[in-house]
């Protein structure tokens, strides 16, 4: 069985590396020759907005998926009557723009900032006498990594905030009072089966994920399961979906949802009897989905903007991954995921690793 | 770095699948364009014994490696002049023949099967009056999967085993009464740390390895260690090495050696912390050696001259590695792992696969 992968970054790769052990081929659509999934994967060079094109990648392939939502509802039309693709329609649409996921989730009963709709400065000024500062301006679509996103700190910003984010339809969101970031991982597959991830506990900065960890937070895990099988069953959503959240004192405040793997989930491939690449890869072929249980203790570190160096030989229980991209300032080359399956502290290697990474 | 790789199949394979997460790239030397590693390596397409070629294939890598040790020495020599190359020629050199093979574990007070040299069918008569009847008739280079050998039965079959075996250069070997085979896994990097596996017991039929399992033999743990620290130290060996042994009431008699990752040792990616091919590459690189406990119970089943049929969805705790060869009769297609980390039996799901596969 042979599966499409819209997109040939570092996602798509994961994706490839993971599908080997399943017994399933992968052919990647990339827009260019060098990318990292290239590297492990059949590929295939063309535009998504070439029909032509498309209609060769999708003729190849059983199955269809994506590893980056931001693709035209258009293009998902073309290719969902030809092919099952996996996730859903309605459920990439729905990521695609911060308001309608926000209203989904409310709709759901899951407790979200408090935001408004911004479509012009006028309704920016009415929004920010409704939330209030400090609050954060952003873009309804193709915000990531922090992008198209401005904080306030004052309701006179309103004039410099429309200008940062381009004066595109916008969301301002009210401020969180958070302890912690955290993901929430889950799978459904075409069969129906769900499965829960342990929460992941994240550390961002500048935006930027740095930092994943497992075990994460263990004290929401019960309400994480209930938002994750609310959102998978409503929107009969098949494949890998991550949910971003912040921890509060009440309880798990839901960010955003991504429908896809996710960056937050690297570390399952050492952290958990079954990753969640695999636990992708199973959901949309419907097979059987695997044991999400995490053992020891494991973190994994973000290459931004420069690799380890040669020099550095990673002890037994040290992974590397090299997405094979070219550095540049603020780009995510690789990773490092550091696990042990004892009770020994691995904070120590973390920290020397970080150190090397920054 | 760049590992190269002399030969392109499923060992080839799975190593540059491991390769990927330690942060290492690979270049495999293919004779063809359409093998199982030519799908998920970087690849270079000639012929070893074409001089230009293979200096173009040397200078591309950092290291060179290979899959099958039945290179010829003057080839690997050349390599070796120009880029380090593991193992090294005196352990390849060694495997490659079975009367050395034999010859150097008696140095080392390895026990062996009784042996005796044949160059000719007057020297096989003289072989069978010593070493008796039944025996095994088997070239000294080049047999694997039982290829090049012939079993006498009675003494008269000196002639009819001769012409078997193309008057070949020959050992013959007494019987061993063993009550199971099992193959010891070992693996020493450059800087001379070495690490053992736990016993694999394997089952072959026809000559070809049909299944291997983990936990296998554990009573003669110590004794496989101390044979693989004799050989590897003494060889000053750097990589994997596999030695298939017979266990008998007097322990355990030596085999034959590969000097490369093994068929038997495939289940180590499900069945221990580090893999064979993961072990392989960190010793080639001088990395740390990882941790080869094994948890759980493991079986891995060869799939030989066709797949699983496309309804089958492995479960959770089964994986499926298909090295995209076209289906023949005998042929190594791929293999299955099944793999339980808890107390659960997978003899149902194993006997499920292998009635499958059969």
């Amino acid at each position: 069985m042979k599966v499409g992968i819209l997109g040939a970054g570092q996602l798509a790769q994961l994706l490839a590396h993971s599908a080997y052990p399943l017994g399933l081929q992968t052919l990647v659509l990339s827009d260019q020759a060098h990318t990292p999934a290239t590297r492990n994967s059949q590929y295939l060079i063309a535009d998504m907005h070439d029909p032509t094109a498309m209609e060769a990648f999708v003729g190849q392939c059983d199955i269809i998926t994506l590893e980056n939502e931001n693709v035209d509802v258009e293009i998902l039309q073309s290719i969902a009557t030809d092919k099952p693709l996996y996730p859903g329609i309605e459920a990439i649409a729905c990521a695609q723009d911060r308001l309608n996921e926000k209203q989904f989730f409310q709709s759901l009963g899951i407790v979200t900032a408090p935001f408004t709709a911004v479509d012009d400065l006028g309704s920016l000024e009415v929004a920010i006498s409704q939330i209030g500062t400090p609050g954060i301006l952003k873009t309804r679509r193709f915000g990531y990594d922090g992008k198209g996103q401005f904080r306030l700190q004052r309701g006179t910003q309103a004039q410099e905030a429309w200008q940062a984010i381009d004066k595109q339809p916008a969301i301002l969101e009210g401020f969180v009072d958070f302890s912690a970031e955290v993901s929430c991982l889950a799978a459904r597959n075409v069969s129906g089966q769900i499965v829960v991830y342990p929460l992941i506990t994240n550390i961002h900065r500048d935006g930027i994920l740095r930092q994943s960890w497992l075990p994460g937070d263990d004290t929401h895990q019960q309400q994480a399961r209930d938002m994750m099988v609310a959102i998978l069953e409503k929107l009969k959503y098949v494949g890998l979906l991550a949910l971003e959240c912040f921890v509060t004192e009440d309880g798990l405040v839901a960010n955003e949802m991504a429908p896809r793997v996710h960056n937050s989930g690297h570390l399952t491939i050492e952290a958990c009897a079954t990753s969640q690449f695999e636990n992708h890869l199973r959901a949309i072929t419907d097979m059987p989905l695997g044991n999400t249980n995490s053992h020891g203790t494991t973190c994994m570190i973000n290459l931004i903007g420069n690799l380890l160096p040669d020099s550095f030989r990673p002890p037994g229980q040290v992974h590397i991954y090299d997405y094979g991209k070219s550095p540049r300032a603020g780009r995510k080359l690789g990773h490092v995921t550091v696990h042990s399956t004892d009770s020994d502290s691995i904070d120590a290697m973390v920290a020397q690793i970080q150190s090397l990474a920054d």
